[in-house]
């Protein structure tokens, strides 16, 4: 444990998720609960089990699945396609089967990518009770005619969906959700890097005062949100900003989707953050398809919900196969996106409305301190330029954040520039927090 | 006429215009009437007259005008420019004259276009009774010194201004106009082209069931709908939409005039149609110049009309020219802007507003069959993110027009799945059609 | 002064320019007086004495600074840095010295620009009690070890701040304001070339029918303008549009900065103004950094105020320096920002709503004499063009400013059109002035 807590934090991430990449996860089973248990390691998770078959709105909790081995022998008794060697080589959630068969009838239940002939697809049938096997376009091209042994020793049997929640009040019930899938297998940028991120932030904000109360949910895709959201109704009237986090650990921009209103305080403070870390970043617009914002944003939830990747799902070539793997994440890109997570939460925190005690016309900020003494010069610094805007828009209409994007000045500076007004009286505080939008 | 049934639909359009073509039309006369005898062979025109002398708002219905013959004679007795050879010799609405001249007496009749030495140009003078011949630039400067003979064998006497009128009922009273003007003589693409798609329209749009009200009226330019609105004030509220239709035979893309409030539901349509077509698109804001959006778009009027043309008026070089002839319109354009008049009112009928019956987060589409049963590719068709849209947006506020628009999708792929919806009960129909706006 | 009077009017901005280039200038004293008294051969300005010591809002008015000489001597005895060779020589507001000392201890008090050795740069130090000298990078180079004699023989005591006013009163008392700083010493865009530009201006509209009242205002920057607003808060309710004119002799193109609401008629006039000349326009958004309009667009005050430059404060790089000298002025760009402003005024003072009274369908202009005789030419004119526009946004809601912005029609035209239309009865006058935005 030495080593680990020498590293820095984007090695302590890539650490972490090079001991989550051999466990084979779906959406219900053991590999969901190794997980989590790896995650305790870190945050004190709380473990939810929800019972197959409970009605999570227009859908129901599947039967659970496990697997313990899966392979396709062919005559002469050799593994030529082996769960062993790779969790993606089955098709998740196939049901048990044990046959043998001809190269004709196994075709069908075969998965490969043409394009990428030394890639593993990931391929999943939720919903679809079927068997089937992933492999690369040469494994299935070498494949001779003659008899094969299949084999997935799997069970799916009524059992549970399980998701781990970690909640950290604040001085305010005013709450900020944090959304991560951890459904898939041995797939790095998708989304173990999602879920290292979110575990770290938890982790550093554990440690942080907090105005705000902050919610971390580690859940499956879809029916994982499904299910927390139907079980959570009560509580989402709190919810007055959310993230999902997802695929943050490839070298790839930014990309945040904006949620389903477009003009969200989280949609303005993400942007704002990523624009103080001198980040890249792509903007798109909602859309109903990609990860769990599909159900946060869904018309009868409609959640202020944004979403914070870097390349999103389906727009890198590795997506969705074995070549999304350790080699696919980077330790730096990991730590870039936390540090965008961090200041994501401060620009949130720190975010106050306040009126200018000297509205008529500037104060004179020399005799305070807070000016240069020599005029004449062409420029103005930063620090003087935010003294200026604060006491311009502190006019009861406009928070610091509203300030900052006017500007084009880094939030931070000009929430220490509010700091240095309010301390010499000529800033008093709104007590509402932060923009109203 | 068999020859004509065997015809695709840009043939028998473009037939329809080689017969119209030696007509010679005027705001009033004759021409106007052959003209609309003609277009009864396809749709049953309601023929209106009314009488010169007529008040029309501001304006007076004019004296018809009605010629037989006009030319100019040299010495010898040769006709030099003759009315016989093309309609366009003669200033449209030239009062009757028979003299003899000398050159120079002549020429100030004389109009022709410098930069254009073949062409003959339109000219017209209905408001300021005079006469004059249009001729080519060679031949004016062919013209020799010595005595002419002019004679044009022309009536303007107490008569009728004619238009024609087609309307067709609707489940609704809410009616849609679309508006062609008749007026000009020997020019192709202004305004035969008009003329053939909307009578085409009107034959197709006879044989579809119709929630709407359809009107299409064929009158002259300018004093035309004058007199149309005048005489139909108290129709004026029922009309929710309407389109001008002109200039829509030659080879340029197409150009959306916006109404004169420029956020008209009709302007969305046009430019979806347009879109869904895969047809290039100019969009321009509305401006008091141009043709009977003038008038429909008076501020006291101010109907929501917008107007499609390909090239507008102006903007060709052989625009009001005799080289806007039969070479330069085309079959397969005129087949293509039906085209688009007929999605136009596709979209028209078939957009609507739903309630999702299922809000809280996306139902469970592969228990009704309409997703696909294995997971994880990268892409998904147009088909399923149709339905994820419709679902995601259907919420009271959006119609399916609102929904293809922001999805950026074909409106009938929206619209199928938005049947498939309501066939399976996720989508309740709300008894207030389409987009408000 | 016949020769002046023979002079066009650039080079008699210039020719005011070169009288009042060698006075020491400062936000107090002589300087400034000196500076009004030869304003006063142009326009009655009334002037304002406020004593030291008076308070203005957050601010006190400073005692007040006068200097006869100023200089550095070696050794030798020789003048190295010299203010009878320039007056920029003096740190502005320098406090009396006369002392000998070591380079050493002579550095600390001397400013220079080490990237343009051959300028002497702008400095003040109007509220921290200190000497200084600017001199160019070389002649610091230059400067030997050894002794100096430093003397600035300067009072810095209780007297006045001293600004000038001139009203002209308008039919109305809707006021427009003009202010423009008078506070710099030896520098000819900033802003002898906006003293004088509004000096003239005031003149010429002296001569002017009137609808608004006008106020113009000479006063030093920031303390300037802070008084003037301190003791006319009772009077700013009146004023309905302001601008800054400041830095308007340079080639540069113009910037428009907007006020702080951004939307104020004063920003569309001044585009509409600067677009109708044919000049270039840079649009930038309200900054609280700049000249007075911080003052007039502080959050306890927001006039209307904009503000009007060629390149702005600190973007070129003689800004602040000997550079921005006679040479760094042209005549005729002072003679085109007299001239945008000249149009800035008629724009204001024409500014119109009508009504349309004819307004179903067009009214048939040719009756009226207003439209061409002869039709089916490809262009209309821009008085036709007009015309048209005039009447088809005279319904209420739309000034003739707003009609020239929406047509891209010179304003004047677009005003001539209406006089031609209110002549033949197609308008009617609605007694609310102009554009309410």
């Amino acid at each position: 444990m030495s080593v680990v807590e020498d590293m820095d934090t984007g090695a302590r991430m890539f650490h972490l998720i090079e001991r989550l990449y051999p466990i084979c996860r779906s959406i219900t089973g053991d590999g969901v609960r190794q997980t989590l248990a790896m995650l305790k390691e870190h945050i004190p998770l709380q473990i939810h089990e929800v019972a197959s078959g409970t009605q999570v709105f227009d859908w129901v909790v599947p039967k659970e699945w496990n697997i313990r081995d899966a392979y396709i022998k062919n005559a002469a008794g050799d593994r030529v396609v082996d769960f062993r060697q790779h969790n993606l080589h089955v098709l998740n959630y196939s049901v048990p089967v044990h046959a043998r068969m001809t190269l004709a009838e196994l075709k069908p239940h075969l998965h490969s990518l043409p394009d990428h002939p030394d890639w593993i697809p990931y391929r999943t049938s939720y919903y679809n009770e079927t068997w089937g096997f992933c492999l690369t376009q040469r494994q299935l091209e070498s494949l001779q005619e003659g008899e094969y042994e299949v084999h997935i020793d799997a069970t799916l049997a009524p059992g549970h969906l399980t998701y781990g929640e970690y909640f950290l009040p604040g001085e305010s019930t005013e709450e900020v959700l944090f959304y991560t899938h951890v459904c898939h297998p041995a797939l790095c940028n998708d989304n173990l890097s999602g879920i290292a991120v979110t575990t770290f932030l938890a982790q550093w904000l554990a440690t942080q005062p907090r105005h705000c109360s902050y919610r971390f949910v580690f859940a499956p895709g879809t029916i994982g949100s499904i299910t927390w959201l139907s079980r959570n109704e009560a509580r989402l009237p709190n919810i007055k900003h959310g993230l999902i986090v997802a695929l943050v650990g490839d070298a790839g921009a930014f990309t945040l989707k904006k949620t389903r209103r477009g003009d969200a305080k989280i949609d303005r403070v993400v942007r704002q953050a990523l624009r103080d870390r001198g980040e890249d970043c792509v903007v798109v617009d909602f859309a109903p398809y990609g990860y769990d914002e599909r159900q946060f944003c869904s018309p009868g939830i409609n959640l202020p919900m944004a979403r914070l990747t870097r390349t999103p799902n389906g727009e890198y070539p590795e997506y969705h196969s074995s070549a999304d793997n350790l080699q696919f994440v980077q330790r730096e890109k990991l730590a870039a996106s936390l540090g965008v997570c961090e200041t994501i939460v401060k620009i949130l925190e720190q975010d106050r409305r306040y009126l200018n005690t000297n509205p008529k016309c500037e104060p004179q900020l020399g005799k305070r301190g807070l000016y240069r003494k020599t005029g004449g010069q062409k420029d103005i610094g930063a620090r003087e330029y935010a003294l200026l805007w604060v006491l311009n828009l502190s006019d009861g209409e406009h928070s610091l954040l509203d300030i900052a994007q006017r500007a084009a000045l880094r939030f931070d500076i000009v929430s220490a520039a509010a700091d240095d007004l309010l301390a010499c009286g000529l800033l008093h505080e709104i007590h509402q927090h932060g923009s109203t939008k």
